[in-house]
């Protein structure tokens, strides 16, 4: 599905880009009656009020949808901030060689039949992003449906649903107009309010980053709702995601193509567990960047945002009047992350007060059928519970008036209630309705007119939002809470340039030198070396076979463990050079290593891949079967902080261990965050040369961190 | 939240439930002009066109709801078949006393304030199912909200949405009666048709099983659809949804309390990871029980059963004009089990033939905006890929028309071409709408009109939801087509009232007694003992401290490995004696068990503990650190059969480890399995005397399998 294109781009000002996606003009090309698409784009800019300048260009009719032409760009006379190309595949060439002479800069290009239609399309793509750049034209599409930008009045887009659609903080930006043109209707009848929405199809030239760059600056848009099927400009789109988490407006983004992926095959094991979307998952947990796999999960999270803000914390307090309703929404806190904490002894006292023959006070809190009879209970309860100090947002699901329903009057008499206890403010109280219906417009009108905060998607979507807001706000405060640590890295000098892999006594005196803690450990190049190198390291001693043709040494009878007397290692010499003569004739020897044997601790595998779009991939994860069977490993993309290498270590499977499960020391946990950054920092010294660098295991034991084994692989091959 | 109620209870005939389910006559007790209650059942009953006779009972007025009443019960005169009783708490009691003066056996009692509410309630439903009990009345409640059972035109329920609510084959059973009602909106915005809901609430006489047997007999029903906050008769349950799943009628069910999971504090291992929620998850796959967590995934789940019926495969076809849907689609069915397997060489041949310029054809298949000019071709491409072998299902997602919006002809056009060209007869062929947006009431109307398969909920629900059947169908199949292999097991006899725990010498003679493989070992009670019996066994030997109340050996150094010759033996005997001296000198000491020493292999842990609600629940997990770090097992409650042992194996995180992952030898699956049922039939040998028997490790090697220790204890301290 993925649209995949290496074209270089622009970089757009943010001056051009506000040009862009609040012109003051627009015109519309291929203006015609007959058209279906020149009739809905007429029809979104009126019914969105806009109020700027429109043109119809149509060499052949003297009016269109009611109003005067011009035969051609250059025939308008005053300045177009915006052209709308409507024209066939075929004449979109012709109309940029008009904008370059009419000095039009800026255009959306609606046509279909370029990169997403085979080779063809992808060669008329070339010579429309050639032309764009050689003209610094910016562009939007081609195979886009434009953009609505609804806090503006901008409706450059067919369909737009004014007049049902609200306007709201949440901005879309889609690579998918169809995919955009979906959630416009979920929104729409979820009464999710909108600023933008702007797709950007085959993004030739303008993308998802440049469309973020600018909501980013949009007073209008609190939170960016983004659906991407491929990272088009990885750079770029971490630049803008930066600054959207530095500007406080999160990202909720659907990053299609997770079952496409296909791990790439790599002679390290790191290389086996880092597909391109454990990456981009890796990616995006550092960029805070909230991710969701469908539209009402991207559409309610991004929605409820506009209702929370950061959230102080994960508590969240419960009440209904129904106790099924309770369990569930408990049930899917939990799973969903969040703490229902117990009331205050407060608390407690003042809904006993309320309501004598009260039995256990629990949260979440069933106000039983009393709160039917006497709605204004449930109301003042609602009130007590938003004081209690041990919740950082309050869920009180309600019916929303139905319109004609019979219960109409009971929901909206409860609604006004509430409206008129709760205060709201210390932190907020959320109305979602029981299940995922849509608002209707009745409830729509009667609710605005209260200053509840409803949320969209029903109980169940909202509880599960709210817990993702709640982790990426913690996550937000933490590193809100301490300074950039990723500090500059110097570039590693290397003698030569290194090709294929290094061996692993080169690789081991090469991580030392850089302070990285290796394992001693001697070359021995006879029996009789290996017998004194032993003796001098102390008893016992491992053995393993020095070359740098032979990464798997035990598969081969090339690693001797527990040797015990010098004897014993001259003996495991000879066997491992006669293993490595059997099985690896055409191997380069250097001799045997040998080290002391070490016992006990925790083995943990810590690599680094080049990884194509994002650069270099830091992989931690727990030794042994735990990566081999159970896939144990964390992703980040590299720089990387302390902070963040201790998250990593905080989400393995097995990090019991490293906590002294099985009775072993618990390990230093600040240690060895130092010791994976020191690791990550030899990385990036080496940056675009290296393939690879793997240490499997890193030996932990409390404070005793050392690499037994490592290899390190050049992208020169 | 649970209302615990060990009441014993009747149980009533198919017969009997029958006519508490489709009366042929009603008697409102508590009818009056002033209850609300009593206006919205009578309202039900009319709107639901109830056929039978309704009588209304009032002492105080000749007329309600503007028909004539009766003073009392016994003044009725012909048989009432249900009592619908609305009075208020205080006089349910002398009701039930008329009940059985007049000869009415059923009634469904609304009123709250019993067990619910306290100990006075409490008291006061023990005495509501005395005299149940005592007269055999069948009761439906107190604290319900009565039974539509919209089949049979019965609205025995206030607040029925008649009119809206379509007819369908869903029944929902639900403890909570506001849960019950918010589905029942959720249903008919959604257009999901239902046969019955039954609210069932405290459940002092009738309870979820007894709705479930009914629903089961009733034509009308095609799939269960249940709510639960507590399964108040573990026993009646387990032989409801046995009956239900022979009768191919799938439970769908919410289970409330998973956040309640309090795991039970035990001795064993096995005991920690048998909290009562896992227990009911395990219990859920083995009576083929689907268990969902929101009101959205129950009704959407249920609803596509009868869509869909039991399905052949997992494998999926999706295809979507929108290509961000298809990616969308792909990943949501990959992460819930689904497969998307290639078309065939001729379905590509064939959608070539219909446009010659496709690129590469996927699934899922992206019609591209050929689509939206040609609405035909989109309706015969699906057609086409109706016919691929290679699917089980096939889902076209497309937007239901919008009353009065512009895309409505659009959509009405391509789903009546959809209509024409697809069969459906092959495969289900599902549309949902695109979003989970409600169904719309033109929508609904222009919709039934055609033969199509709309799927409720929206894109993403319809497809989590085919993969929750898909593995149903699957274990439903399997289950199908083995013979019921649970065998019948004989009592094991045992000398004497067994108390507390055996020691490990006592429980390995017990195993290997009763057929389960144990590795060999001596009891040594001197020195010299354990050096003959270590010579005899071979070299080398593990000697462990052999006494009833040392359970963790290793802690107290009551355990020496690898024992290399007799000195070694002696030696370790003598150590062992003295750390129990020292470490538990109130121990009782039977000498020291001498075992060979084993190396390799994989570890197990099996075992069985008695679960008050279940009876015995087997649990088995991969040993070491899988179980004790990463809570690595799967449960069943027992009986079991050889394939279900199986399949408890399969769902092992650690299974790789069986199958040779760390260049062990593949574990005989099938003896292994044997194993486990050998245990599991000493345990229901041992039946209720039972508290606990583990083997920990069970050794695997190969077709080599030995329990390497044991403890059984007993539920008599």
């Amino acid at each position: 599905m993925s649209i995949a294109t290496t074209s270089g781009r622009a970089s757009f000002t943010p001056e051009r880009l506000k040009q862009f996606f609040e012109p003051k003009s627009i015109a519309l090309i291929g203006a015609s009656d007959k058209s279906i698409w020149s009739i809905m784009v007429n029809g979104s800019l009126r019914a969105c009020d806009f109020p700027g300048a429109i043109s119809y260009v149509n060499p052949r009719s003297e009016t269109v949808h009611g109003q005067p032409t011009v035969p051609s760009l250059a025939a308008i006379g005053t300045p177009v901030d915006l052209a709308f190309v409507m024209v066939n595949t075929n004449l979109v060439l012709p109309i940029l060689g008009e904008m370059v002479t009419a000095g039009v800069k800026n255009a959306v290009i609606l046509a279909g039949g370029f990169a997403e239609a085979g080779a063809e399309g992808a060669a008329l793509q070339q010579q429309v992003v050639r032309i764009a750049n050689e003209h610094n034209l910016a562009l939007l599409g081609p195979n886009c449906l434009g953009y609505l930008n609804y806090g503006h009045n901008v409706g450059a887009m067919p369909g737009v649903p004014a007049g049902k659609l609200r306007r709201g903080g949440l901005a879309i930006a889609s690579q998918s107009g169809a995919t955009g043109s979906l959630m416009m209707t979920y929104a729409t009848r979820q009464g999710i309010g909108l600023s933008a929405m702007i797709s950007s199809g085959n993004e030739a030239v303008l993308a998802v980053n440049d469309a973020i760059e600018y909501l980013i600056d949009d007073a209008n848009t609190r939170v960016i709702a983004v659906f991407m099927e491929t990272i088009r400009h990885p750079q770029a789109f971490v630049r803008a995601a930066t600054r959207a988490r530095a500007a406080g407006k999160p990202i909720v983004a659907i990053k299609a193509g997770r079952s496409e992926a296909s791990a790439r095959v790599a002679q390290a094991h790191t290389g086996a567990f880092t597909g391109d979307d454990k990456v981009t998952d890796a990616l995006f947990k550092q960029l805070g960047i909230i991710r969701v796999d469908t539209i009402e999960e991207l559409l309610t999270t991004a929605d409820l945002f506009t209702k929370t803000g950061i959230m102080a914390g994960k508590r969240i307090g419960f009440m209904a009047i129904s106790g099924g309703l309770c369990d569930m929404g408990a049930d899917i806190a939990e799973v969903s992350g969040l703490e229902l904490p117990a009331w205050s002894t407060e608390t407690q006292q003042r809904l006993r007060d309320l309501l004598p023959e009260l039995g256990e006070i629990h949260n979440p809190f069933d106000t039983t059928g009393a709160a039917v009879n006497r709605p204004e209970l449930l109301a003042q309860m609602a009130a007590v519970l938003e004081d209690d100090a041990n919740i950082d947002v309050l869920v009180v699901p309600n019916s929303y008036p139905e319109d004609g329903a019979p219960a109409e009057g009971f929901s909206k008499n409860m609604l006004t209630l509430i409206d008129q206890h709760v205060k709201g403010e210390r932190i907020p109280v959320l109305i979602p309705e029981n299940s995922a219906i849509d608002m209707q417009p009745g409830a729509q009108t009667f609710l605005d007119a209260t200053g509840l905060k409803t949320a969209p998607g029903g109980m169940a979507e909202t509880v599960r939002a709210l817990g993702r807001l709640a982790a990426w706000s913690q996550a937000q405060r933490a590193s809100g809470a301490r300074q950039d640590a990723v500090q500059a890295v110097t570039a590693i000098t290397l003698d030569g340039d290194p090709r294929g892999a290094w061996s692993e006594h080169q690789a081991h005196a090469f991580l030392a030198q850089h302070d990285v803690p290796v394992i001693p450990a001697t070359l021995a190049t006879s029996a009789d070396e290996a017998a004194s190198a032993a003796r001098e390291l102390g008893f016992p001693v491992v053995l393993k076979i020095a070359s740098p043709d032979i990464l798997h040494k035990s598969d081969i009878g090339g690693v001797k463990l527990n040797l015990r007397d010098e004897q014993a290692a001259r003996d495991a010499f000879t066997a491992v050079m006669q293993a490595a003569r059997e099985h690896a004739p055409d191997a380069r020897i250097e001799g045997a290593l040998v080290s002391p044997m070490r016992a006990g601790g925790v083995e943990l595998l810590v690599g680094v891949v080049h990884d194509p779009n994002f650069g270099q991939v830091l992989a931690v994860g727990m030794g042994g079967i735990y990566v081999e069977v159970l896939k144990d490993a964390s992703l980040r993309v590299l720089p990387i902080d302390h902070a963040e290498v201790q998250a990593m270590l905080d989400e393995l499977q097995g990090k019991a261990l490293l906590q002294g499960a099985r009775g072993t020391t618990p390990a230093d946990m600040g240690a060895l965050a130092d010791t994976i950054m020191r690791v990550a920092r030899v990385a990036q010294g080496l940056g675009d040369r290296l393939e690879s660098l793997e240490i499997n295991p890193l030996r932990v034991d409390g404070s005793q961190i050392e690499a037994l084994d490592a290899v390190l692989t050049w992208r020169n091959a």
